[in-house]
């Protein structure tokens, strides 16, 4: 694939929340990006919106952006489903000769308008979630001095993936071998890998999360993406499977300050930290030893000064480093991760003697 | 659907673990059972070799019983493939005008030949694993007065499925309105309806598990067959999506005697059944009160004299009535279904007033 010159997608829904997927895009691959669409607030700061993109500004169609080879749809709405009104926005795109990028449930691959335009005007849809992978897991054992580290939350959406990019960008400044494991569509459309685990058949979740593992064991520290959480009453298979496939050294427990209520089932309430390490630690513990080192706090939602009173409070509460990584830089989980390392490959070399 | 006159195809693998599927469709719908096809052991007692069917010959070929309008593939093997050397078989009979129903994740309706021979003689090709269930789970609230049992186990192939049937046939005896809600191919295939938790795509597992009690919550007291187990590596995913979506009240523990080591992944030990006991409470509780009030014991690889010393040992150490359902009867697991059903209702009633 020649360089990618994207259009990020979030017409409509320019929130941090619902367009988390360009957000992220938007903060990884900036280099990539040419333009993001949303004609309601075209000419805007994306900034103001977002909270990331420096000096990119909203276009208000396709057309404004004619040196994209790509869209990208930068929204991952609960329903999964692309709204009717983009869909005139896609097949324009389409018809400039851009390739369609989507990691939707509802696949673009599967439409057949889509998939005319895009045979008429030799372009690529592409549907990162679409898979068909039948493994089932085989703990068939990894490479023994390959660390991996899980991150695991209280609720979806919070920043595990973000948790995980951030501490392998921190391991990489300090020299260490590591490597970002997606999960999700979001990580995938940013690493170029990974398994899209949500949408693989159940039977396979942890064969895949193996799968992962495998692929990339070569390297010395592995940062697992997690997905969902052990309590989430819709997700929670996805997180296990993934856990019990990827049989993680350490944990990090991220959280947003504030959020009480599951997302997308907000008539249930969400335990407290130290229950939810409990059950995370209940369950990563089955068949090794596995132990929370440190916690990701997503602070968004309060003002510094509260964020910092937090940050003691948790830390306090759970006996561990904590940190926001926007706020306070990833560093204290940076050390973390080395420090666990450091104690795993000391009891495996006890173990070689 | 005509009334169903099945052969049973076990070509091969007449066990009673590889041919499950055919073993508790002969025990649980002996009256639609025309045939069992193993030419390997053609002429002998089906009984001595699956422990069912009463006066039961195993057959040579789709011939020696041509009045069969169905083949019904009996096995459930690892790969989850036919086969090859069925595939004559499964074509004879398609020519000879009979169904073909298979719970494997291999499809037969994806496999050409096969699909080509079904068109041109007329006859049906049925996949109960097959589906296309898109909907997360949501926790609308399910009828108050609707009493759930989950059958949960320390591994898989151990009889959460029997268990939950026969609970729910000793209810029925008793008068009570009991229904038996099928999460896997052969459950499905004995009961009718059902969903095939592990063939549904990971995001969805919980969902369709809510869609099942949401489908059977008129019966006051619903048994949710269990899959797999939380500490399988390979399965955990399914089985928390199944917890989790169907929200138990109860559970009924399952597991065999002398099972020490996760089918499929022999290299892995199981724990024992108080550490079972407390993740699977861990995990049923995280939203709701939800305890293990009895334990099904597998006890076919030991000596009656022994499996009655092991009952004693395993009810001391969890304090639960312990039986096992085809040994020693159903019924202390019929008592303690009927009498957490009468502590719940109460407490709902407390609630109420």
């Amino acid at each position: 694939m020649s360089e990618r010159k994207l259009i990020i997608l979030t017409e409509g829904h320019s929130d941090p929340h619902t367009a988390k997927t360009g957000c992220c895009i938007i903060r990884y691959r900036r280099e990539e990006v040419v333009g993001v669409l949303d004609g309601t607030l075209a000419g805007q700061q994306v900034s103001d919106y977002l909270g990331v993109g420096d000096d990119l500004k909203f276009i208000s169609s396709i057309d404004d952006a004619l040196e994209a080879n790509c869209l990208l749809i930068g929204i991952a709405p609960p329903g999964g489903k692309i709204p009717d009104s983009w869909r005139p926005i896609v097949l324009r795109a389409i018809e400039c000769g851009m390739n369609v990028v989507s990691g939707l449930h509802d696949f673009v691959t599967d439409d057949a308008e889509f998939v005319a335009a895009a045979q008429q005007y030799q372009v690529e849809l592409v549907d990162v979630r679409k898979n068909d992978f039948t493994a089932i897991a085989r703990r068939p054992g990894f490479r023994k001095e390959c660390f991996r580290v899980h991150t695991v939350g209280h609720d979806c959406s919070i920043g595990k993936m973000v948790t995980a990019v951030e501490i392998t960008e921190g391991l990489k400044e300090r020299g260490v071998d590591a490597k970002f494991c997606a999960t999700g569509q979001t990580g995938i459309m940013i690493e170029g890998s990974g398994y899209p685990m949500d949408r693989v058949i159940a039977d396979f979740i942890s064969g895949a999360a193996e799968q992962l593992v495998l692929e990339n064991e070569q390297h010395d520290v592995l940062l697992i993406e997690g997905q969902g959480s052990l309590v989430h009453p819709s997700y929670s298979a996805v997180t296990l499977g993934i856990l019990h496939g990827s049989m993680p050294h350490a944990l990090v427990l991220c959280y947003e300050v504030l959020r009480d209520k599951v997302t997308g089932v907000e008539h249930v309430a969400i335990a407290e930290l130290p229950e939810i390490r409990k059950i995370v630690e209940v369950m990563s513990n089955v068949h090794h030893h596995c132990d929370v080192i440190g916690v990701s706090m997503n602070s968004r939602r309060v003002t510094e000064e509260e964020a910092k009173v937090e940050q003691q409070r948790v830390s306090e509460l759970l006996g561990l480093p904590v940190t926001d990584v926007f706020r306070f830089g990833r560093e204290p989980l940076v050390d973390a991760v080395i420090a666990a390392r450091d104690r795993y490959l000391e009891s495996v070399a006890d173990e070689t003697e």
